[in-house]
């Protein structure tokens, strides 16, 4: 796998609360980011970014922004953090940006969405990176970074076959550690996503059937308990695809979210917004990831039904 | 197990949807009726009954109200139509009014009441019944009744054990079928039970969950294999209790719900008006009765929970 070019322009499709956030930060310690805006386009071309943020405030008055990919310079790192639910309009978004010894870096909830894109640029091009903030877009280029913000990135191999540590990775994750980005590295994509997985399968999909916050949830013996059940689940699940984590990081993910300030999950958040929910990403691939390798997720897949029924509901969208 | 007298005086405890209409029916036919009031004692005192049907309206001016059962007359045959949350106070409200020679008849849903009921009273003096009715309780004394009406009794016995078509029940179905309701009777209470589960655990628990009324739930794809998964559990269920409903129950259970006017189920309701929902019956109850059986019900099981997260959430209690 090649390295990296020593000039490092990096690529932000999708300048919203965490692609905003995280391009605005490279930015800010000197990197060159080009920023693709769909409704923001105007404000942010005029007004540049605004970050709130735990680790500081800052305003870019001045952003590379565009409307459109055609119009801009390839880079060789190329930041997807559109919802997963955008994810169609890849095959269209990357050729045009993705410079031939660039990455594509995809900074997403889930599973199964490396593969896609590597049909689209090859695998050997593509990092999966995921994202430990509370972060929200408040308005027009306008960023409130509430809590954490580091981000594990991880090679993806074909089949999310484990790839280990590779010079670029650590590249980009000296860039990102440059932006003042704690970032870490995984050997294996597909464990971390499935870990990742542990945590939000159940508290992104409880959140929209209980229309509450981490807190409620954690607070509520039976929320809790049913947090746990599908916990275990889902740990069920990554051993079918041959990634083992341990019993233990259950009770620590219930402890940690015990500590955690009262938090809506993005999934909550779009369910309010009326946007469409993640359901392939963070249940579907999961659900059929796991089936292939002989394991069924019963109340996993209860909860996917459920989230269809609600979030078709929620956008008025005949069955 | 004895037969009822010739004279038999009905008493009414819970003067709603369910005790209002089958009272007021029952009344009208020219038995004895003494109703139990609690919030529309006033009005129902001064201004009677009022019941719109789609059998036919009719207005009871005048009617035995009464706010405390210490205030009534010992009767034949006591309904029980409160709401299954309310049934802790039976062993205070039926001592005074259940005559030596006469009989509770059960009007709920759900599955357990009986066996308690039958502690206080004692089991040869305890009839289950199932109501297959669209009513509403509209305003202060003022009966909606929408559609359906039929009422199925069953004799209890001592751990559910079946008991035939006794005489008594036949006796209880003449007195109903003069006052106009289509009233079957079954030889296996918790038979009947667990097939009336069967609609009510998916149907009443999915509605709370998705907010929807049956047409919406039958009508999506997701709600309704949802539904249908649910039902060959409680089937599962209802085995473990020794009781084998035939698989095609299923299929012609959803096609009557396709056929049904749009319906808001009696939990849907509940929760909308903020009261407690009945889930100890209807969910927590043939829970316990199928574990006792060997059998889990895992998906029935987190819907009872998400169901208890709800209602507490919904009705402000802290967990």
């Amino acid at each position: 796998m090649a390295v990296l070019p020593e000039t490092r322009r990096y690529a932000v499709l999708g300048t919203g609360a965490l692609g905003g956030f995280y391009g605005a930060k490279l930015q800010q310690a000197g990197f060159t980011v080009h920023f693709l805006l769909h409704s923001d386009y105007d404000h942010v071309r005029q007004k540049g970014l605004w970050v709130e943020s735990c680790w500081g405030d800052f305003h870019l008055p001045q952003v590379n922004a565009y409307a459109a990919v055609e119009e801009m310079p390839v880079c060789e790192g190329v930041i997807v953090a559109l919802k997963a639910t955008q994810n169609h309009l890849l095959p269209r978004l990357l050729p045009p940006v993705l410079a031939d010894n660039g990455v594509v870096i995809l900074l997403q909830n889930g599973l199964g969405a490396e593969p896609e894109i590597a049909n689209w640029v090859g695998p050997e091009r593509v990092i999966g990176g995921l994202c430990f903030i509370s972060s929200n877009k408040v308005g027009p280029g306008h960023i409130c970074h509430l809590d954490y913000g580091s981000v594990l990135l991880a090679e993806y191999g074909p089949g999310y076959a484990p790839q280990g540590i590779t010079p670029r990775l650590q590249q980009v994750q000296a860039d990102f550690q440059r932006a003042g980005i704690p970032t870490s590295l995984s050997p294996d994509l597909m464990l971390a996503r499935w870990q990742k997985l542990v945590w939000n399968i159940p508290f992104n999909g409880l959140s929209v059937i209980f229309n509450a916050d981490t807190q409620q949830m954690i607070r509520d013996p039976e929320a809790r308990a049913l947090a746990e059940t599908l916990m275990h689940e889902v740990i069920q699940g990554a051993a079918a695809c041959g990634r083992h984590l341990p019993q233990t990081l259950i009770s620590e993910m219930l402890a940690s979210t015990e500590k955690m300030a009262p938090y809506r999950t993005s999934m909550k958040i779009d369910y309010e917004r009326k946007r469409p929910l993640e359901l392939e990403a963070i249940f579907a691939n999961p659900l059929r990831y796991a089936q292939q390798g002989g394991i069924q997720m019963p109340r996993v897949e209860m909860l996917y039904r459920q989230l269809q029924v609600l979030d078709r509901l929620n956008r008025g969208i005949p069955a």
